[in-house]
């Protein structure tokens, strides 16, 4: 049988912080695997009859069908609160709500929300099994789980680890989930992490074992993959950049910058982009670059997710 | 064959009003029936090829999530008109927008609206089955019918009958579609039914046979089961209530207030609740509430009004 | 076996003028197979694990759901980015959305666009198959091909044609995208078309081969089928039109004006209507009409559709 999941010890997922290397590991093969037999009976019948609730607090596309289809594929039951728009439930709390959803039949709760912490709050207060789907500034942790599926698989050794491998993110790194999730996994698969950007937006990340917190040209020196960020339009000045012309000057990723780093080296970005500010359109679209990768790998990921929790819920 | 239907003498559901004590209980046995085989393969195929539009005038979670799921387990396609926020398309009538929801394939209509017997109206001029999930200040008739179902289950005879229960009813009557299907369901069921609340909001029901308007001390005293509703904030002054503190000392439901009632009678509410205002926080959470329960029962109640209808809709 | 679609020569449908009569009618065909196979087993596996993606950039609650319905009923997994309402991810451009609603897995986007001409950007800039469901004031192929079907059910001749009818077109012919795509297909099947309206918005249209522009009785005189366009309420007045009772009175078809047509002609309008505007109510819901039956024929048209793009997508 293809992703024999056995039983998986965590009852949510918040971060990646909370996975062993093992775990991570484990997840990214039986993506792998459900990736190989995505239209396959037996892919379609593993959650059937599971109920799973859509709690996005917070706009999002790309998120969300992803896990539509993550879970579709499945098999299961996905039914979308719709919170953004309609008015939720005049005025109903977090915890009411999600109760709510659980109460009506949803094992797993996928929840975005503009407060950092709040699956957190919603695991304590919930049975359902919750997903952060992204939460304020913290945590994406099915994002650096398809991050870490694509770099695997682009520059991983024949066991797929990252070790040795030296990843550069560029850009705000302070108010980025991605980042930070990504950091918990990347570092975990063995990479060692070079950051650079606006010096406010970086401060501080070198506390973490093997993190480097340096210049953008050393960032990218020799690098085997770098990734950039998206900079919010609204935060470039309050991280000292002038305009974003300016920060593209300085920090965008340009296929001349990226000579410093190893030849071939892939670009990865979360997505979406400001082509011209963060990366150039022409290395947005260079065989180098990773995004579309990147995207369709979140399909198998949270199919992964999914799969595991949904095990983990009903042992 | 679990939950035979046979046939169904009602080509709608607009109100509890118009089902018989018997068609209410076989209504509430096939819940049952259906709820302990919610996910059998037969229960999936019960529906199949059954469309299921739901037009939700008026915002909703709890009730559209509820139907939404009810229905994907009977194995219909569901699909939602997302009226709200979405601007109706471009002005067109009730009957127009359900017409042709009707003719792109839904015979069963699920229409929640602000104006009290809107679905009476789509009743006359659309020839699928509607099935009223809340209109204005009159009717919400599954919710009622979870709510009995709940209520039989707690507090009903060894036949599931409340024959000679007291059932308290606590809050604004008067413009709660809840209460007023709850009315009907209880006394069908056999319940008395005694109501407490501001004196404009309860006023006249005593003409109803089998309801006592009271004070609530009365209203509490030995009751089996008590229910609060929710108190609309904008409406508190129209009753005479100068502010929310003020109707939560004089009405607000409290384990000590509750102990006029029958020992262990169980509090329900039809939520969203303002916790301490109708209902303290330490009695919704505490194990006399059947507030999760009454959300739990809705979707088995919903199978069960959608699969009748679906069997008389299709004679 | 039914609905053999064998190979479809086209990619997309941006419109019905790309298609040759052979293809019109071959995908009418189709969609007669499919109504009557609607619930068929086979029906409901032809597209399994296909994901089809909605992407609609205009406000539609009857085309989105027909799309919903259709797609569903082969068996696909419909999911909707929901771009309305929830602002489309952060300004994302339309390729870079589409472009990821691919890589989450849909092989068929259906979109909507108030920009004339945007489903053809799509198509050159994703490799999904588009269907294009409504672009600006340009081109409406699935409602043209589901009003060509009702039209070949109602007067076409033995083999289905329309070789030899009169049928005649009302209104703002200028900025209706329902109407454009008609004239393709009526024209492709044989007809000769007549269009009659208020002279700013029917000019230059007899360039058309087959196109004749004319007064209203001219246009009615003998016409086989009469089909009449929603005005736009801020338009009246740029057509010299200076109130709707004014274009009613001139324009407005009624059961009196239709006597010019011949005996029984029928009536159609893509909806929704305006009525006592173009169409009076009596004439809308008379047994002439034809307008419920373009709503219902959607559907199996839009399967038909489907199903065809399906199997050119995956040769």
């Amino acid at each position: 049988m293809t992703g024999d999941v056995g039983t998986w010890p965590h009852r949510h997922l918040l971060d990646v912080d909370s996975l062993s290397r093992a775990e991570i590991e484990r997840l990214l093969d039986l993506a792998v695997e459900l990736r190989a037999a995505l239209t396959s009976a037996e892919t379609a019948e593993r959650l059937r009859s599971v109920v799973i609730g859509l709690a996005f607090y917070e706009a999002s596309t790309r998120t969300r069908v992803s896990f539509e289809v993550a879970g579709r594929a499945l098999g299961a039951t996905v039914v979308d609160l719709d919170v953004v728009g309609s008015s939720v439930s005049k005025g109903e709390s977090l915890l009411d709500t999600l109760r709510t959803l659980q109460r009506t039949g949803a094992s797993l709760i996928v929840l975005r929300h503009p407060a950092s912490g709040a699956p957190y709050l919603a695991a304590r207060g919930v049975d359902a099994a919750i997903v952060n789907a992204g939460d304020g500034q913290h945590a994406h942790p099915t994002q650096a789980l398809a991050d870490a599926l694509t770099l695997r698989e682009a520059i991983g050794g024949p066991d797929g680890s990252l070790d040795g491998r030296k990843i550069a993110i560029v850009g705000d790194i302070l108010h980025s989930r991605v980042a930070r999730s990504n950091l918990h996994a990347l570092l975990a698969l063995g990479a060692s992490v070079w950051l650079a950007g606006p010096p406010a937006y970086v401060r501080g990340f070198d506390a973490w074992p093997g993190v480097t917190v340096a210049r953008l040209d050393e960032a990218l020196d020799g690098a085997d993959a770098v990734m950039t960020l998206r900079i919010q339009l609204e935060r470039a000045a309050g991280g000292g950049v002038p305009s974003l012309a300016e920060y593209a000057r300085v920090w965008g990723l340009t296929e001349e910058r990226l000579a410093l780093a190893r030849p071939d080296a892939p670009v990865l970005h979360p997505g979406p982009t400001n082509e011209g500010v963060e990366i150039s359109a022409e290395l947005a679209a260079s065989p180098r670059s990773l995004i579309g990768r990147q995207v369709e790998n979140g399909v198998p990921v949270r199919m992964a997710v999914l799969s595991l929790l949904a095990s983990a819920a009903h042992p």
